[in-house]
């Protein structure tokens, strides 16, 4: 019980000593600036419109980084540079998926092969389905019963989680494994029920990793309605499947990811926000993760546009190839050791552009309890919960050198309903969810600056 | 200090002491039952595809009538009745805005002439166009400047408010007031600036008043991007208007609220979960307020799927009229005077189908800090916000004759691009937050009538 009481005065004290006041109206005006004045959403606006999806290695990335160079150079960056990194370069090219009906045709499903998957090279890889719903069902299965087979798992994204990460992070393993499990047993390809929290027939694509011990074979996923329609099936009959497909790795390619700065006026200490420029080759990268490009490019802008004098460095980052390889992150963590640059803190905006509800926090617990005795500066805006302990993809490397992290933690409860398809658009996008996320960073980011 | 300690130990009782597991069990299973196996989101596709729109005496509001008995009866109600009110009855008819353009000619301009008003009665009407922003520049106006004019009452939304509800508040005056102060000083008509949080062309309807000592005179709303629009042209230029409209009041009508309940177990005194069955005759009615209906329903279905056995009677009322009357509420609260009904609680959905972020409490300190020390039991459930004082439209009555009433506060921040318009349809709504709303009012009825 003390041990509550004690976090509780911490919580607490902001509201009664120190900075308060003047931390609040300067709250106040970054909300009101960004809410009213605020370009996040016509910039993505452009983003996904005029550019569209941007995968890694693709002509429309490298328009994209163009893009985002000249952006950070209008919002007032001092200084705009291009990092380079080697990335890998995934190509879809056609595919299909068909099952054999009962009346003997065939059938075409709606299906998008996995990122990262090895296709059929054009070829019709065919098989009887053989359908499991778990991990633990599928381990059971004898080796001889998957041969020539092709394996559908058929897991379905859990409603019951109020975070729809937990349902995300409880499917996952399907999309990652499915193809290397099936090789492992002598099967032909994976279909998988896709990581989608709606009632629909949208396929959601995603990364998957190849085991090294097993042949590559290819993994697809299909949307909730066929993956219905497919169990439904195969309760009564056998069903044939045919996938041709022309996916496939090719060579690595120099790219860049895209960094922006306000210079420190005390020091050259370093604050990060940012985001991922890429994303993946279906829809148009909104929530996923135009929302947390345009969201840095915002707290730099509205830094300038208010003249906060800031003490450390804040960069802006629009990291390179965060959906196949995490590259750019890599690359931006290895430079920042190879210079010797010292970076206080980061934060990563890529869990979708809705109304922010917290930030969660990766440090020790001194700093931890600091930010969260800022919580009641926060609660007028939405921003209340500050439990989470992880932080995004992007700054893993900069958290590994020991570096505080962070990420906003926006409303979960549409994003697993678009994220990595088709419908991923700028239409799903609320200018103003968007632009709170974009407030609660900027105002972040000052308190850190003034107190750090 | 002390204060906000005391206050902080009552919250924070519940993690500590007494009988949280068991309630944090409870809470869990209503979570998981709604979330997986709600009914709401297909009832409200029933509700607005089947039925749409129902405008108080419309025939689509009588079908709403039959549909929420129903629904009533199948979500397990022990007694469902109808509840007899007398409505007014408002007509739109056709209706046309032009403007003469530069060129001379007429340009039509997309309106929505305002609930409750009168129309032209089929003829033309026209005049010069004045613009005015704000009350305080219209009231400086003299009435000459006026006379036979069209005042078009130009007062932005603000983006500022971080509760869009404020934002609402803030302008709706120019909505309720505009036709009268216009004849009051001798205009022909108003139009106003949509109340609308969005950059887009809709116009939003809502309910006005006429103040009795003036001549009905009608008054339309256009949508921002109009409004945008003829702010520039009247800059350089001399607008004329033309309105034709055949809206206006009929006589009124015998309609019904919906009423099912299951019976209390121990004594027959009375909890309240509501939300409006009528709707504005554009778009769905989907966020205002079918949501508020399915969720009240989905409230009665939980606890009899779940076999909560309830102390008291449970009610879910689906009210008559709320928006241009609100004559359901006021005889709800009659007959429950006039039978000597003990009221112990009511709650209203009436703020959209969002992802619930808290609950607004009306009622004294003791009851109000009682339900604030439950707050942990919500927390993992995004409901974190106990600081509203305000309760439902149609539970007022309710309030006034002392009952402890409360509101469900979802995300504010999509409502007022959609509300009252023809955009407010069943694809505006995600069946995630919808069931969380209905998830938090099951949760807290529950301890409610376990607690009082």
């Amino acid at each position: 019980m003390k041990k509550i009481i004690g976090t509780t005065l911490l919580l607490l004290s902001m509201t009664v000593f120190g900075q308060a006041k003047e931390d609040s109206i300067q709250f106040s005006k970054i909300s009101t600036e960004i809410l009213n004045n605020g370009k996040g959403y016509t910039e993505l606006k452009e983003l996904t419109k005029n550019i569209g999806h941007r995968l890694s290695g693709s002509q429309s990335y490298e328009k994209a980084v163009e893009w985002a160079a000249q952006k950070l150079r209008d919002a007032g960056a001092d200084k705009v540079w291009l990092q380079e990194v080697m990335i890998p370069v995934w190509e879809r090219g056609k595919e299909s998926l068909q099952i054999k009906t009962p009346d003997g045709k065939w059938k075409s499903l709606k299906m998008l092969s996995l990122g990262n998957s090895e296709g059929t090279g054009g070829k019709d890889v065919s098989g009887e389905i053989i359908m499991v719903i778990s991990m633990e069902e599928y381990d059971k299965l004898p080796a001889e019963r998957v041969k020539d087979k092709i394996v559908f798992f058929n897991y379905p994204f859990s409603q019951s989680f109020v975070e729809t990460f937990k349902g995300y992070g409880d499917a996952a393993k399907y999309r990652v494994n499915a193809a290397s499990l099936t090789s492992k047993k002598g099967g032909r390809f994976a279909i998988i029920r896709s990581l989608s929290s709606a009632f629909d027939d949208i396929p959601h694509t995603g990364g998957m990793r190849y085991d090294k011990d097993y042949a590559k074979i290819p993994a697809v996923a299909i949307g909730n309605t066929t993956a219905d329609e497919l169990e439904n099936l195969l309760k009564s009959q056998k069903i044939t499947a045919k996938l041709n497909s022309n996916c496939g790795m090719k060579a690595e390619k120099l790219s860049h990811s895209v960094i922006g700065e306000i210079t420190g006026k005390k020091d050259q200490s370093v604050i990060v926000v940012g985001g991922h420029l890429d994303s993946w080759d279906v829809g148009e990268g909104a929530h996923d993760d135009g929302t947390g490009i345009v969201q840095s490019i915002e707290v730099l802008r509205t830094f300038k546009k208010l003249g906060i004098k800031n003490n450390h460095t804040i960069r802006a980052v629009c990291f390179a190839n965060e959906e196949n390889g995490v590259k750019g992150g890599v690359q931006y963590g290895k430079t920042a050791k190879d210079n010797n640059e010292k970076h206080l803190f980061a934060i990563e905006s890529d869990a979708g552009g809705f109304a922010p509800r917290g930030i969660s926090l990766e440090m020790d617990d001194t700093k931890r309890n600091q930010i969260k005795s800022w919580a009641p500066l926060f609660f007028p805006y939405g921003v209340y919960n500050f439990e989470g302990t992880y932080s995004g993809t992007d700054i893993y490397p900069l958290h590994d050198m020991g570096v505080p992290t962070a990420e906003l933690v926006p409303d979960s409860q549409r994003y697993f309903d678009i994220h990595h398809t088709e419908e991923d658009t700028f239409e799903k996008v609320n200018r103003r969810e968007l632009l709170l996320g974009a407030t609660a960073m900027t105002q972040l980011i000052y308190m850190i600056d003034k107190n750090w």
